[in-house]
């Protein structure tokens, strides 16, 4: 009996394998191909002490791993070392790759990236997707992927999976988005959308963000706070290495908190959000712009020139953030809290008075607080990642090219 | 090699046994006593048959069970039934039992629960502990401690462990109380002041009284944020059964999460904090009570009479409990919120401005909530089932009486 291919959700689950011989089996494949990930290139042997099981056990493994496409021999190590040559095995830079996917407010993107994390196709489309419904918007995502596909099977890659971002609330059933306001999308099954042919993920950007932080982030802390935002504000909560999803899967949702709790009223429903103050329109509006294409790179040029109208309004969005952040930290005490997104290119003049907030409601030291790297390629890249994890957790879900 | 005996935290941190043939014995000894506890009395092939083992692997776990104390026979089965009868198991109500302590602001209690769960034996000694050193309090602990331990060995019981609540927060190892502002105890080691023949875990009473709930309250959810109030306002925050404790131990600080961030001045440098809404003080003072032995208690009668005082203070501090818990249900989006410690018995005139500040500020159907029928028992309960968990999941841990 061996467990489902791809369960729902599969990566940050952090679902265990099950306790049984076959169920041993995945697990050494699994330690197989993180062990040469993490380490390689490396010879039999060598994986073999890492890992501590008998090199024929290994080399069972290592060639199941072959067959599949997921390991690669580089030939023969250079002679001059010590006892046999072995052949130094590497993570497949072909085989099964990660398709990626972000519905964005006013972009659409497609990434494939290989299972030694390398992006190898792309695809992007600007344009406005508010108030769209979901069935051309998909249509358009669905053309990228088969575009991104196309790219990547010249490189020899197919995908494993597809895993698809959205700025909205998703079910846990990885598939319907429950409630997206800024694109007016309610109770919308992605999973009817979206080309069938490859197991699907669907999930909100702030988690992939957060994820994408934990794998592919400098500092790769295990229990933090992944602050994002496109249009929205939201947050993933990282306890342990794994994300927090809530009962409904609606965890994170800062953009909600009440920071002023009679301030103006917000479409959830309560007053005074911290979207009131720090969401992407609020702080337009309070920095004098309009809306329109590239705003908050124009904010971000604008405050970089010293713009006294753009540097105040981030200033009051990053006091609010700092109240918010306050709460939210001493209710989870993370390690520290990294900001994502939109908000990682404008934090030079959010950081400021989001720090000065977070250590004046502090008594003991204040949490700190990162950038990260990402910045908005964070949910795309954590989208494909997510799919190259589950295969890595799980090589032998992988059947072969099919 | 076998895992160490009681580990920091045992309850709640979801400790697996370890991957080996005497970590499967460890984890069969576990599934037995759980089984036998959760549906016994029930026969050897009873057992058997419900976890899938051999009768013969399962009495082999069983005799080793009933000579260390934790099984005992009832004798045969009544005649009757169909095939040989056999002889009824149930979890002892003698041998190791968990040992429960709590120090309040006012009070210190102490109780000794069996195997099956019942108290036993208590003690409890009236008196306001704010301000005094750590030592005499510790002093007077340990004398109801030795009380309670008297008491039960009377009855055929011996501790297993020993779990102190404190009001505060209590550092990862399990014994330093690194900050009790109503103690005024900052930094205090515990482990050096407390009887040193028992294994010994301390950990916040929000903690302790957020487990109790989740073993012993009626709804059991696994994913819920538990509020509890003695002076101070802690929250335990319960994911898929485990409890979320922060880097430093120190998450489910809802009374530090900001209400009103131009408010009041907080003692932990930051404002308009929850605590000087909703706190004990906060709430005596707007209903123009002193302090005093068993305030809370006048509180809720006053509250009952109809003192209009009373009422408008309850119906403030549910109002700023209201806000503080759409964040913290914004950010984990719990199955429900479970209202526990002094709170519980506040819950009729809280509850309706809490209610309508949660459902005000909610786009969808708002967080349920729902009062404690342990009430301030929780805390103490749940040290001494942390104890008494400790031993059902990992029965091998207890060598016999010592």
């Amino acid at each position: 009996m061996t467990a489902p291919l791809h369960e729902a959700h599969p990566a940050g689950s952090g679902r265990r394998l099950p306790d049984t011989q076959q169920g041993m089996r995945r697990r050494n494949l699994s330690r197989v191909m993180h062990t040469v990930g993490d380490e390689g290139p490396l010879s039999r042997a060598a994986v073999a002490s890492r890992i501590g099981l008998t090199r024929a056990a290994v080399s069972t493994l290592v060639d199941e791993l072959i067959r599949t496409g997921l390991l690669e021999e580089l030939g023969p190590e250079r002679p001059g070392r010590v006892g046999r040559p072995g052949s130094a095995l590497t993570v497949s830079g072909h085989g099964p790759a990660g398709i990626g996917a972000e519905v964005g407010v006013d972009h659409l993107a497609v990434c494939a990236v290989d299972l030694r994390g390398t992006v190898r196709a792309r695809a992007v489309r600007h344009g406005t997707n508010r108030g769209r419904p979901a069935g051309p918007v998909i249509q358009e995502l669905t053309a990228l992927v088969h575009q991104v596909v196309a790219e990547a099977d010249r490189e020899g890659l197919w995908p494993a999976g597809l895993a698809v971002a959205v700025p909205g609330l998703v079910a846990r059933d990885a598939r319907t988005v429950v409630r997206a306001p800024n694109l007016d999308w309610h109770d919308t099954d992605l999973g009817e959308l979206l080309p069938t042919e490859w197991p699907l993920t669907v999930d909100n950007e702030a988690n992939f963000g957060g994820l994408a932080e934990l794998w592919l982030g400098d500092a790769a802390p295990r229990d933090f706070l992944h602050v994002s935002a496109e249009i929205g504000i939201g947050a993933a909560v990282l306890v342990d290495g794994r994300l927090l999803r809530g009962t409904r899967g609606f965890a994170g949702e800062l953009g909600h908190v009440p920071v002023r709790p009679e301030g103006p009223e917000c479409p959830c429903g309560g007053r005074g959000c911290l979207e009131q103050y720090a969401g992407e329109e609020a702080v337009l509006r309070a920095a004098g712009l309009e809306p329109g294409e590239d705003r908050v790179g124009l904010l971000s040029r604008r405050a970089a020139d010293g713009d006294p109208d753009a540097r105040r309004a981030l200033h009051d969005a990053g006091t609010a953030l700092g109240i918010a952040l306050t709460g939210a930290v001493n209710l989870l005490d993370p390690e520290t809290v990294v900001l994502g997104g939109a908000l990682a290119g404008l934090a030079p003049w959010l950081l400021p008075s989001l720090e000065g907030e977070l250590t004046r409601r502090t008594a003991g030291p204040a949490c700190p607080v990162s950038v990260s790297r990402l910045g908005s390629e964070g949910p795309l890249l954590g989208a494909a990642h997510s799919v190259v994890r589950g295969v890595l957790d799980d090589p032998a879900s992988v059947a072969g090219r099919p």
